[in-house]
């Protein structure tokens, strides 16, 4: 542990869902959990959603990601500070900061995560591909919410949904604190989403995230609502692999749901930059940083 | 209206009010109440409670402000865009940045806002104290909550409060959706305090803001806290004007309640500094900058 020097930051959001982009090329910081809560309080900090920490894969000081051939990894904390493996609406802004910054280049780019490597294609219109990996439909399952019981299909996207195909707005169903019933391998707790398909191939869905309750966005949660849309439509798993429109609260995400490689796509935006200030920084040391 | 250039900024807060800082010295920013909303909003922008332009007196723009004699102006600006008066919270890290920035210096200094000139003080330990005028009871009145009454004090301090002295733990109050009973005055609408004298001239205070709802911290809100703290401690308006201390959600401030001449201190705190990015900026053309 050194001094406290400024640290530099991004920030920016993925329909909604908002990061702190903290560059660290190699590997110098070491960022507490306190810290990471302490950046992400939205009235003592930046506020964010979570932290996307930009260092190179050689420098991740993890033994599964350094094995990784690309050369950038996205360290993702959550807003509490625990670790994180991937995060479909951050590694897009992950993505676009490294190419406004210079730091990459090319339409198409590798992106170490803990989840494994991940391939971003950047899009006209400020739009960025992910390849989300394969989903699959484990069941069927119910929620509760409000006293009321819901049907709804039990999905993995690598981590665990359950998804709610209704024929109602899902502007007026309260998601406030959604209950699991079935299967009992997600009772412990899943994303909930609810859904309504709103025309050929177009959804809208709201999304109780497991762990942070109602957000914007949720880019696994589109992917399971775009194949829980499918299944309802016959189209799963021989969908003809057209893209959804997914409207959720923070904004429009396409997604082409698959088996094997389901993909979305979606904004992903750089509202500002800058550095933490030494004195803030300072109530953080010394578990804060080292050596900078 | 010219070129969109990266516009400066800070974050800081007060008690965890928090404010986005825009440096403009020279009055040359045309701030639109949608930018405002956009830099404000927690998800899609920065994130702060509010906006304080830094901007000379004599470029404001407001007679009524152009004529005070102060050299620099707050220019205090709501989350939604909207004008506002003044903010104790706000004016402490107004203050702070312009010293840390060197834009000014002394240990005491006069700022211009809509409210009039206010005199802000620097004090050890990162604290200063602010002259927030006079407080007046205005009369006994009343507030329904979750269905039940509670008596309290109608209180001025600039502006309307309504501070209700209890014999239990604020936290257990369910001060969501405060409705004013009396005066009749009030029935429109006031700031509601909640509150507990925890020791000698000690209080914890919660409050739902007119127009916010319940946040961390609301500056005349303190004042009102002590006021009804004072009265029913009959040293109202006779009080040896001694500090109370006042514990918030969002920390602790000190009131000194007076009919003439209330202080109030307080911390403030610079998070961060940067710029907010052109190409966001732009999605707010032509109405968000002019001749930067």
């Amino acid at each position: 542990m050194t001094s406290i020097t400024n640290m530099r930051f991004a920030k920016g959001h993925g329909t909604g869902n908002d990061f702190v982009i903290v560059p660290d090329p190699d590997g110098r910081l070491d960022l507490s959990a306190e810290l990471i809560a302490g950046i992400c309080d939205r009235h003592f900090g930046l506020g964010a959603d979570g932290v996307l920490r930009v260092v190179r894969t050689a420098a991740a000081g993890e033994d599964a990601v350094e094995e990784q051939a690309a050369e950038w990894f996205m360290d993702y904390r959550n807003a509490d500070g625990s670790v994180a493996e991937m995060c479909g609406n951050g590694i897009r802004v992950f993505t676009r900061y490294l190419l406004d910054q210079g730091l990459a280049e090319g339409e198409e780019l590798d992106i170490a995560t803990r989840a494994g490597t991940k391939t971003v294609r950047a899009e006209p219109d400020g739009l960025f591909t992910v390849d989300m990996g394969a989903a699959t439909v484990l069941g069927e399952g119910a929620v509760e919410m409000s006293g009321r019981r819901l049907a709804g299909l039990a999905i993995s996207v690598g981590n665990p949904h359950l998804a709610c195909v209704l024929d109602q707005p899902v502007a007026a169903i309260d998601l406030t604190a959604p209950r699991i019933l079935a299967p009992t391998a997600l009772t412990g707790g899943a994303n909930v989403e609810v859904i309504r398909v709103t025309g050929e191939r177009e959804l809208e869905m709201r999304v109780h995230e497991r762990g942070s309750g109602l957000t914007l966005s949720c880019g696994t949660g589109a992917v399971a609502s775009a194949v829980a849309a499918a299944v309802a439509a016959g189209e799963w798993p021989d969908g003809r692999s057209l893209p959804w429109s997914v409207r959720v609260p923070g904004g429009r995400l396409a997604v082409t749901p698959s088996a094997t490689a389901s993909l979305l796509t979606g904004p992903a935006v750089i509202v500002a930059a800058g550095e933490l200030s030494a004195s803030w920084l300072a109530g953080f040391s010394p578990v804060g940083l080292s050596t900078v």
